[in-house]
């Protein structure tokens, strides 16, 4: 990226997100029966680039196990309202109601309720009974606490996930987290982050991640602009990231690290900007919290919304347009792009003449 | 185009919209009786270049006819209602009437209906019984289909329009239409498009046509951006084809194929832009959809509001403001750029010294 | 300014409006006591740099004096309403009653009436009996028609005022203002434009005009970019104006042609700003137009509103915050820039430290 | 920073605002438990980087104590209602029902009332026997007249604010404040302010000054961008002038000059970025103007908005959050960085992998 001098004293790089960009088509077309959007990470394989993210408002063992039968990998959090609360469901019910300010603080009391240990064998057991991937995901903080739960458990996928994951995490109260020997230790294949910067990116590849992802996630929900002063403008981070993706590639000696963009993807057109950037696949919140069949009620939030002392973050509400299968597959009956991503992502790619997602990311772009 | 990083893994050219511009008068000043807006496309010739878009909220067989005997050239677009129905007008109607997401079911439900063969010929015959020149428009999809029908029935311009048509397109369940060998067959000329680079235009401009479109079309109802995140900047996509224009007329020793900007044309100063970008005519929708004397009672819509699996546009109402005749040629009541277009364009032709609509695509212009 | 490429057959500058940019104070302060807004131009001085535009809405025989009186330059527009007819309150009283779009309507009526000489005589004479300086402006359309009625009238000052004025305007059907000769062969200094760009500002100049308008006039009221596509962004214009001021004075050996911004000054600040780009005067209508004393009865409007065939322009409606003196040179009682114009500008020199306008063109800006 | 052509007779400057900038994290976290906020300037150390802004809605004695208790600099205003008035408690309440226009009429009649210096003396009295940190300001205007009166009373901290201060005043009408000297004479350190350029800063840390406020103040109420076209974005104004502080640190062979940010700080990430482009503080008004302890009852006001002839900002009115204690330090009950300000500052300096403010000044930035 170009650098800018803001003043004497600083120098910034010009950064994009999706809205800043579009795919451009150009000289070949395709049919879109032709497209194939699969995508195979480690040894598993999906049909479709999309992971749905572990957020109580679109994951739900029921909902992990349905979006797994759909193609996707769903991943459950496993430090959510399924592994405090035996019945989570009149909680999710009562969520649904609160009204303005009142809903930061009965989230914050909500979320006080410890994770047992218990209920995530409990809620992953479900979901391997299935016969879908199973996936779950702990922040970074909890991550020591209950990685032994969750492998003796049986996922397939650990997702760890936090604003920020890094490689390198000080702390001088408690020992941290070593990814790397932990990644190591680990029979199941890792996807973790956010990270935002290629040297970030590079660094979380090294600890033998299976993918990294880039960016905050909860773009629609999540305040941390404003509270924090951070910020990733996401169509840069995912192109520097996939170039991360490539060094390392080199370094390595041939280890591919999937690049997985979240967050800040509300529409299927975001989506196809993500893999256009540089992205194998994409970890997708909000269109799913508009599904009928989403546990939020048609609400929806991340870990930010009820944090106890600095909540970034705002429960929202969206309108209900389909069940998850439609949002994924159509038919649409919206022209927002927010059903029928599957589709619009083929029909993406095949006016621009593309048939693979790997492929895909070489499209042309335009800053408009 | 400049060249911009993204990020490390992708580049992108930066692309300028109509809004993004602005022509700037200069040193000279013409009177607007001395302009001439005349434009001829292989041996038909128009007081005005403004081809109407074959959009069934603004062109039927009757203004079809009433355009041409203003000076322009109506498409009527032969997948439409006109030829799917033998009487349409109830149906137009009531596509007046639908309230909210209603309207993108029903638009489904009343383009399912097959188009035939037999109306075709009939409304292209009622056309040219009237004596203006005669074009309809296919899909690159059916053209195949209803080629020899509207050849047979005596058109005297041909054009196929899409999203994006391109010159090569892959397809490995039917035999995709070769557009050159089409066009060499053809007895008539050929306009054809979208299309958005250089590259894709002078692939276009090979096959033989006679003009190329630039664009989507459908720039007021159509939300492909959010869709598919595909976006076409038009002041970019047309100063980039009229340069392929240049380099095919080099390159086939004196072929001049003309360049028509087709889409985020809403308003008298955006017409004088895309001229200035280097068209060398327009194709109009929403514009026209504002006549008492259109089809589509104020409401207006294109082929992407209805598509039964991904609708990527909305059906959208405008004041109407004055006859057809009245927005090509004023007076004018309204100071908002939506009546008397030519009018317009003389004076902003006048303005900046020019009395040719080819010389006009030399006026300097800003971005602001 | 730098070029940019819209498109390989396309290039443009880059522009900047007065919104673009804003004032930097640096390392030194004065006294607003300390400062002048002294203005001359040819053999009449003024206190302040600020020429009132020549509008039905703003300028009146009575306002014009009373304008002078404060030590600024009232233009009359010498084809409004003060012309057209010998009592024309009824007619300002009937505009500010007007609903819609029915306004535009019974605007292009009113001014149907034809201009008459007597009454150019009559209300110039009006004015020079208050013993103010005497300007009148005419469109370049009618300059050759009544210029002589108007210099027989006794004028200080001449003001050729159109959208855009040109020293090379073509015509076959009539001979042209021929500027040259026409400034020639006239007794008093003549005032002329819009123009836009250094080379049209140029050529105005070695018209022998004592003074250059550049720009549109009428920013708060005209819609010419929308219905033209022609804009001119200020600040650029401004300075590159100014540049051919000072290319000009170089040519012809000491000859200072005047720069006076017409256009798209709303508020203290643009006035500012405008002068920060190098302009020597401003000519500003629609904060006039907010004076309890101006004609218009808080409408504003200009000479676009009421164009017969192709209006470009709205009447507004403005609050009204005070007398024309208090606009002028306050007490303020608003903060939003309408109040004491002739304050704020002294404060914004101050602040940065100049005390006279000429040097003020040289304060520092940025672009934010 | 780079610079731009607005016109050929002008270039400037890019500068950028808070809002055009944002914090990226890169590869090393922290605990948020490992960050110090400390800071000291001259003599005196803070737990928080934090100076509460003079102004009546936010400091009273009263309110000056508990922010100084609370770990940061509150400054009382020494022209403000405090020392005009014995029991300023009424027109407080009288200004926070003022409606409308009428507000700035009401706040020019109260602020016509001199200030006494017995006054002065009696709060800063009061401060001083809290046991806190004295911190009183005077405009550059009245500094010589109630400096004396300052210093005698005992201040710790004197600070000299004003839209801008120059050390180079200009005057012919009375001798102007020769801060060089003033601060040489005075016992006590002195901040003084506001400036936007490197040159300016510079040449206020030549005259001895403690710290150097960076901008105007009140962003959130003022409008002098629109009054006077003058605006300084913060970004670029504070990264300008931390290079001051460095060159002036070589200069002097030693001297650390502070840097403050003051104005356009309305959320904790505003804050984080202010120190991020090289503040080592920051002058904070409108988020504690939200407490439910701040002297003006929701409301918000600068010395702009009551200026006699040229009121250059507005009150404005704000939701009361929570306590100035639950302001700095949370919880939080909301999610738009209103409250928190210092959790969330140390949750950004560990996100990003900084300890201490003073490096957490070199933390990359990009623009978005």
């Amino acid at each position: 990226m170009s650098e800018i001098e803001i003043g004497r004293a600083k120098r910034a790089r010009r950064a994009y997100s999706f809205d800043d960009i579009a795919i451009v088509p150009s000289r070949r077309t395709r049919d879109t029966e032709e497209v194939s959007t699969a995508w195979q990470i480690d040894a598993y394989r999906f049909e479709i680039p999309v992971v749905a993210a572990p957020m109580d408002s679109v994951m739900s063992p029921e909902t992990a196990i349905s979006f797994g039968r759909l193609g996707g990998l769903g991943v459950l959090n496993l430090e959510g309202l399924w592994t405090r609360y035996s019945d989570p469901q009149p909680l999710l019910a009562e969520v649904a109601q609160l009204q303005g300010v009142e809903a930061t603080r009965r989230l914050q009391e909500i979320y006080a309720e410890p994770v047992k240990a218990e209920l995530i064998t409990e809620r992953l057991r479900e979901i391997r009974e299935a016969g879908v991937t199973v996936a779950g995901s702990l922040s970074p903080q909890h991550t020591k606490e209950f990685a032994k739960t969750v492998v003796d458990a049986g996922v397939d996928m650990f997702v760890i996930r936090g604003t920020t994951v890094s490689a390198e995490h000080v702390s001088s109260q408690a020992e941290p987290l070593n990814l790397k020997e932990f990644i190591y230790e680990l029979d199941v294949p890792v996807i973790v982050g956010g990270c935002a910067t290629h040297q970030a990116a590079l660094h979380l590849m090294r600890t033998g991640a299976a993918g990294v992802l880039v960016g905050f996630g909860g773009g629609a929900a999540h305040t941390t602009r404003t509270v924090l002063g951070i910020a990733v403008p996401m169509a840069s981070a995912v192109a520097d990231v996939a170039a991360a993706r490539r060094d390392y590639l080199d370094e390595s000696g041939g280890r591919y690290v999937h690049v997985i963009a979240d967050g800040s993807i509300g529409t299927s057109g975001d989506l196809a900007k993500a893999i256009a950037c540089g992205a194998d696949a994409v970890m997708v919140g909000s269109p799913f919290a508009r599904a009928t069949d989403a546990p939020g009620h048609g609400f929806h939030w991340g870990a930010e919304a009820h944090h106890a002392l600095l909540p970034r973050g705002e429960r929202v509400q969206f309108d209900q347009v389909g069940t998850m299968e439609e949002i994924l597959f159509g038919p649409s009956r919206v022209a927002d792009g927010t059903m029928n991503l599957v589709g619009a992502l083929k029909r993406s790619m095949a006016t621009t003449g593309y048939t693979e997602v790997k492929e895909f990311q070489r499209v042309e772009v335009v800053t408009a």
